[in-house]
């Protein structure tokens, strides 16, 4: 399955880099675990960092009622969601080839303000599960007040494009002579040691789910 | 040294997350590997995810001078520069209080193009350097059509804000109660083992600079 591929969802520097496939989007937007979301308010863009989780063709992302970001896209102002992973530094032997490995997503459309109460609740079970899954089943869920202290939006899967570099450092031919180290150093996600609230009871184990957490596969 | 603290630099959701001071926006401009770059096009927002560096009171990013978001922020279109840190993740006893422990910088403003050759260089040198110290002086630097195909633009440490979110969850009194793992656990960036590209020759050694590779202090 592919995604439907407008002029503002090909990508045009690099086309070689283009992927308009379901898998790899999804993908993309899974292992990630932040995205980064882009409105225009007073003719000037926002950028803000937050979280979000996929359900099918729909990526969620909630908020405060009472943020402006979510304000504004529940209006209907056009939203441009990125996901990016960054998997490692590429060293070439010139500075002008130095690039980095990396999957993105650029998803575009309107959001759509869920409204619908259960649907609510299933989007910020996948937003939770997105996070860390697991962790939904294990915690009180939201209740009448924190539903209506949330917001949450819908934006499907339709515009869309990922962007992907692997491989290691391409160098013009007389650089290779060089004595320049070259390579690949990849970078990932580290994860540490759970560190239990200072609040909490003896004898409340680290769940499985959190002492083995890691993102993607 | 303060930032100028206009409306749209001013954190509004969580205001006691907002900090001003230069020496934290500065640490996590130089702390993230990457931006995410926003801007206004035909009415709509785009978020590209692209490599920064920072000297002194600007920050520069470069690119093919053919990119579509060059173009455009080069023309005055006004721009929103976003660098994100995650720490870790809040496990809260309910869903509705789980969080993110998080470092991030907006940065506003209108972006200058770069045409004195001599600011371009130190500009891209600042990038090499941002994204692994002790890289710019072991490599070739850019000749003089290199440098003809990448744009520079510059952005002011001006009109800007940081978000923070430290420490563990805060439940409501009633879940304290509940028999819920709660606490955060560290995320962070791994780095892996170097890995030389196929075309170099033997007995070049993998520099200190990127065997010792790690971010931020």
């Amino acid at each position: 399955m592919t995604v439907r591929r407008t002029a503002r969802a090909t990508v045009r520097r690099l086309p070689e880099r283009g992927r308009y496939d379901r898998d790899v989007i999804d993908t993309i937007l899974d292992e990630g675990l932040i995205c980064h979301l882009g409105f225009v308010a007073d003719g000037a863009p926002f950028v803000i960092p937050t979280l979000h989780g996929r359900d099918g063709d729909t990526v969620y992302v909630h908020g405060s009622a009472a943020s402006h970001a979510l304000k504004t896209l529940s209006q209907g102002a056009p939203a441009c969601l990125t996901v990016t992973l960054v998997d490692g530094l590429v060293l070439a032997r010139s500075a002008f080839h130095h690039s980095i490995n990396y999957r993105s997503v650029m998803l575009f459309g309107t959001a759509r303000l869920v409204t619908d109460s259960e649907e609510k609740m299933r989007a910020l079970e996948a937003v939770t599960q997105h996070v860390i899954p697991g962790r939904w089943a294990d915690v009180r869920t939201p209740n009448e007040k924190e539903l209506k202290a949330t917001s949450v939006l819908a934006l499907p899967i339709d515009e869309a494009s990922a962007k992907v570099r692997t491989g290691g450092p391409k160098d013009d031919e007389p650089d290779y002579a060089l004595s320049v180290w070259a390579g690949v150093l990849p970078l990932g996600m580290s994860v540490g040691e759970a560190l239990p609230d200072a609040a909490l009871p003896a004898g409340i184990a680290v769940p499985e789910y959190v002492r083995r957490y890691s993102r993607g596969k």
